[in-house]
């Protein structure tokens, strides 16, 4: 079958993958699964791969097929697979987990002591198949089209799970501040406003993304390049501060605007990533104030994030690639050149 | 009275403050109450204040009477007080509220719109009166003497609001770390022991301290300076890491080891302050980590440490220096050479 | 000045109470608060208070002001009062509160040790004017008519402060089941579709009840006395039960019902009350299944619903009655011939 | 094999079992695991299955063998087992759960849709070999012996389940009750003091067990048949009642006595099972008052109680008995004659 595969890491995105040839890969455990990919969406994520920013975090060996945001139909089950059948159409959470240890029992998958996660450590889905397990996989409801939803793998429950921390901490009322309304941001903008009554303010320095925002449910959209944040935060919130801000950016500049405009006790959530955070101790005592870093999302996650969509709530914002194209993609996105979220259709 | 003053910021603690000789304070609101001060513990802040490092974050009118660790004899009480009386003995909380703000409602009374911070704000117990309010007292048990339990009017309530936010997050097996074992990491200890069923690591680079630490509580003291804390803790966990880090220490070091003795998920509480927390947000993002600033803590956790001081469950390690020493007390600690807590007894 | 008074406890409606002349109150403490009442909502616990069925859990003096969902037009103010202003439009909590307890403090108002309730143990709404306290109002935004917010004072927050506790329990996906939709249950059925994902399943015997269930965001809509309640709300939930269940009636056949639809670990939120609830300990036991009471709810949480009426998401159903109409409402409301909420307007 | 069995419903527990010979169970399923019983605990759920009183709960084939409370060495396991293998010691929590289903992915192991629970299902570990599977075996630390751990299994582990959800709300200063200090109660009232700083009261008709209390951390324990215990607890906490009751009884009375006895806002943890619960509607509303039921733990909080044992925290008091002795068991248990907890020795 035909894979996007990488090689050796590169800062030069319009050669990153080569698309080989490759063997189709095959169950091997009693709760083993293989899904025919449907589409697989490209995320920033893929272009810090390239780039190899994740060699310090995790082991990869190379060649990869990278692809972690993976929809399809199942085409293959083990012997002891007893949730999905040949023919079910599903959508892949990201990782393997066990199912044993005690991060998997507490509900804390992603924190799995036996984890491996396709297209980041092991062989991922820009690919004709995927090979995964039936502790990654969720059926989708009747109409939904597994290319429009695959990025939700990914882009989706991160976003969701980040979300899902703040609404606990969100009253009507309170202000949360969305930083970034890209591949990210534009889902968790939509689960924050079915999730919770807060009003929400958008920051992003791309006036189609600052519309895109207004239209989604932003009471209020910002471009921190033209105007003094801060001081806008501060006068729409009547001089309290953001109670959560959801940063998916991750850049030094959006983490450290944070304490600037944040309320007291306020978290933020640091979800993209690339630079820094660098602020005096005394800034976040001073502030009761917290950055969070928030790792992808659970399974159960994933269930709630399809529920949203199968309600309505969600809309994903994608266009559809052919899998040759895929280091165009790669080179788009990494010029800002992508709006909403690319699918790879193998 | 006599009163110990700061008329210039300063980094030399020899003569940091001057003894004054100023007016009484006197009620001069319905909920208004004085306090014969008898004990008013120094603490860390205190150095920070005298070298300006609050110039930023708050106002501050010199020259004032520093001190915000109080506790003694109510001498006056304004007409509508209800819950102290003239002769009851009490410890004050650190800052004077106006009970009638969002905040204050919501119980964060330390967020307070109208807050003042006596010894921060406005003059505080480095004298023989102090001027708060009904908002800031709480009445002691039988046989407590305000000179023993003052600390705990700003380092014991720390300590206590930062280890009940670990103590959520911890079960029994788990382990918490705490970093610096002095003023407030003896307090944080104890409050961790009696509050949860965590296993207890300290970390100190002074002898003395690892010791006290063993006998509070902690199942393992380590060096940092001569140990490998990291690799230690590792070990101790099982490979896991630590679920919760209290740091009463705030450096750059203390703040830049958490993530290496982390487990997934886990919380790096920044309780002191002085040096900076300086990492890549993919560090955060990788372990779901989070750097949280905990400030002072709430009335009603005062109430809450008091009752585990009546319990007999948290010791205070104190020393008592007449009012006339006080800038050889600022000295000491400016050199860690004070064990546990210095109380000024006007 | 006019005031509806009961003079005793009485099943009759018809002569409930009477229209007496009294004197004006006046304030008589540093923060009280002299309000012209401009709307004022009948509620079912007057019903309930006119019957006698408060006396053994509160003490009262008859003759006595009924009337505790109160808004109106500020027109006296004590001495230390700084949040409100003569002219002030505001609405009034239901409990004037000490600020000073520990449960005023915990933020938990509902349990003041010194709380006094005017309607219930005090003169109360239903006359031109009503004595309260600072800590008692909150400044209307806007253009909102005291008249048309005023059931929110009472009927809303009780609505709200329940729907807030099962929101925390409520993931997308998941189905809260509201059963009553009437003054409060319409209420708590809006707050619950803007502050959560879930779907919603309304019971009411009434047709009219339905359609505005259907109407305000109910997925489904049942009627228990036609339909198998239990069978529904199986099938709609695939055989899970509903996660959540909120009591707006708290009937014996409203609570019996809670076992026989709830998912396991479901809370059924008894907010309604009148009949009992009755069942073997074994049956909480097999589906770790609890009866939880909600009463009223915070002033913080009043300030979020006036936030939630203001950004639109909670629409009042109400129709206005002279002073002199009253005895009609409360015979109207004992026979379930209002819809909505009916308002005072003095 | 032999194994206690029981044949038909009786209220006779004098002939309750039948000691047959059966056949030995094998693994069937790739994460099998067979485990020879060297502990089986007795537990009053058992006097209740032998009465019938589970039939309109759970589907039961007669004849099964009981036993819910096991704990031994494992002799055999599955192909695809990987966390325990032959000749590990472990102890069985109750349950065998799927691992796939929603309720298994949240940590709610005891809301499992495929749940199968020997001893009440399916055959259980008063016998000499048991058929369980890996999801719900737990390693035993170091020199642990299985006959004095076994117990934990349910009656430890429901115990610490209730507890840690009292214990998310108890503060220092605060007051649990504990009504009955047997089997459950007195590992509920060990796990409460080493977990919280919360006043323990406990309430026991026994002399012996409220001796046993006061040695366990209670710090007081009163006698309900010849102490008003409402007025008792009213003054020990200074008027406002008890934060949280854990009724390990469940009868009528004690449900009874919950909302004379709590404070505010208060949770009545309804653990043990028998009686009823049985109050008029408005009583919890008017105290904010829950029942709360509570069924057995999760797989990790077996864990976490398995902790608590290897640091000391939590002693249980046993007495061994031969299989052929289970009857007489069976009886002493019904009669209140078992200080502590009867564990069988196969």
């Amino acid at each position: 079958m035909l894979a996007a595969r990488l090689h050796e890491y590169t800062e030069d995105m319009s050669e990153a993958l080569s698309i080989d040839n490759v063997e189709r890969p095959e169950v091997d455990a009693s709760n083993g699964v293989v899904v025919e990919v449907e589409g697989a969406g490209w995320c920033q994520t893929d272009n810090h791969i390239i780039e190899g920013m994740w060699t310090d975090y995790v082991e990869q060996t190379l060649p990869m097929t990278l692809g972690h945001e993976n929809a399809g139909t199942v085409v293959e089950v083990g012997e002891e697979v007893s949730t999905v059948d040949v023919g079910d159409r599903v959508i892949c959470h990201p990782v393997m987990t066990c199912g044993t240890c005690r991060s998997c029992r507490l509900g804390n998958d992603m924190y799995c002591d036996d984890v491996s996660f396709p297209g980041l450590t092991t062989d991922g889905g820009f690919a004709e198949y995927l090979k995964t397990n039936e502790r990654a996989v969720i059926e989708l409801p009747g109409e939904v089209d597994p290319a429009d939803i695959a990025p939700h793998a990914d882009a989706g429950i991160t976003a969701y799970h980040a979300v899902k921390k703040a609404v606990d901490e969100l009253n009507p009322g309170d202000t949360a501040v969305v930083i970034g309304v890209g591949g990210l941001g534009h889902i968790g903008l939509q689960c924050l406003d079915a999730m919770s009554a807060a009003d929400i303010v958008a920051l992003d320095v791309k006036e189609a993304a600052r519309e895109l925002a207004s239209e989604l449910g932003a009471a209020h959209a910002i471009d921190p390049a033209s105007e003094d944040a801060a001081a806008e935060i501060e006068s729409l919130t009547g001089g309290t501060g953001a109670q959560q801000i959801l940063d998916f950016v991750g850049a030094d500049q959006t983490t450290g605007l944070g304490p600037d405009i944040a309320a007291a006790g306020a978290d933020h959530h640091v979800v993209g990533y690339g630079g820094h955070v660098h602020e005096p101790s005394q800034t976040l005592v001073d502030g009761e104030f917290a950055y969070r870093g928030t790792l992808v999302g659970r399974y159960t996650e994933l269930q709630e994030l399809v529920a949203l969509v199968d309600r309505g709530d969600v809309e994903l914002r994608t266009s559809r690639y052919d899998l040759e194209d895929i280091n165009t993609v790669a080179e788009r996105l990494e010029h800002g050149e992508i709006e909403g979220r690319a699918v790879i259709v193998p």
